[in-house]
């Protein structure tokens, strides 16, 4: 890879945006990517459970001159009458991504099928991954873990340096390029 | 909890809402639902493949007054030409849940692989949450079978009795709250 | 079934559509459906990763006096910057189809955790079924492989053959028909 993943990590919480609780998923994230992706933090934030202030913050996070490749939230991912962490995500989303919270879903799942109850989704803006993840300490960290071997590899893909699908890139053959062939 | 679940069963089906079939789907649905989550059958109806009609009861339906916690439809999630239910439901849902109906399919595939030929979709309006639940007998019981375990947490947590992300709620230690703290 | 499975296969590939690379994907596509499906091949096609040049294939090919019951693409799924086929389809599909993806990620998950970085996404354009595989050799034909068993029932059903949700269909008794009995 280029260079370190340059990550972003967002805390979607009420009660923490207003100081009456005290965020531990978010650095717990933070750690979590220094420490098992070699990665760098760019950014942090808190805000509160509502659509506007969450999809500026993955907007604003996600603009070229950031180089931020991984933002990841927590929080307001549920079914508590203001978790609409999804909605502000799929509203800025420029390309929606099916599998990667079906994977951690599925992996987590081993621990408690309550998984199932997070409405995470992933995508993309620019070459940004933004992924959502729950907001309890526990969920987020089990979601997080589910997903850090694959996403070096995502991060190369949506930085350009390798070819689609997970596949090594075009070698050259007789003058022509075979895409993909391994 | 703080009351049992209140549950409307939704039947959609072209012949059963014209008297020329029997549905046996939906009274399934209620005696499970009874009998399984000890709720109260709030409401059922029949009404034929009609996006317009299938939306308008799950909007009736989850209006606040009539406390329905809890929408179950069986029928036109497969990809018959008729089949659209989880295109009305798409169209009034405010929050879609992805992980609901991914995890009845994983667990109804021990018995067949076709489970996953339904389409089905979960969401939410207002303080209800839908499932769309295939249409024949056998189906339509294993998916919801599927959910059972999880359901009534969902609907404490969409109640908001619970905090997001099926965690306990948050605990006051030395006059602040640590959120989620599991 | 009445008649054997006629598809189409399209290539997304920016090189292999200005003739840089040769494709092998979407002839590994078709030689597996004549195979494997007994089906016919109606049409292939290749074009670049361009959003309008995919999605006016999906439609073309979808138009009743093709009866194509089945289109697979092959390519632009990922996470690469040009990636755009999911959202072509998306643009175009009257209904999506959430279930068929999930299975075949879920089942190529046994040889390689990278399936899941894939966003391919499978829907409906009247009576033609659509599914976005990867661009790879080994990823297509994996996730084809994937779905062999399920396509046939899903082509009978999507032509009105079967009834819905992948159950036997009425059976007349005693002057009334009672649905999906099975």
């Amino acid at each position: 890879m280029s260079g370190p993943i340059r990550v972003a990590v967002l805390t979607v919480s009420d009660r923490c945006s207003r100081g009456e609780a005290v965020d531990t998923s978010g650095p717990g994230l933070c750690a979590m990517a220094v420490e098992r992706l070699g990665a760098e933090v760019a950014a942090t934030a808190v805000v509160p459970d509502e659509v506007e202030a969450i999809g500026a913050k993955f907007v604003e996070w996600s603009r070229p001159e950031h180089r931020i490749d991984l933002i990841v939230s927590t929080g307001g991912t549920g079914l508590a009458p203001r978790d609409v962490t999804p909605e502000a995500a799929k509203r800025v989303f420029e390309r929606e991504h099916a599998g990667l919270m079906e994977l951690a879903r599925m992996r987590c799942y081993a621990k408690t099928a309550r998984t199932y109850l997070s409405r995470g989704v992933a995508g993309t803006i620019g070459r940004t991954l933004i992924l959502t993840l729950p907001g309890s300490p526990r969920g987020s960290s089990e979601n997080f873990e589910a997903l850090l071997d694959i996403l070096p590899h995502a991060v190369e893909t949506i930085r350009g340096e390798v070819q689609d699908d997970g596949r090594a890139g075009a070698k050259a053959v007789s003058g022509k390029v075979i895409e993909h062939n391994d």
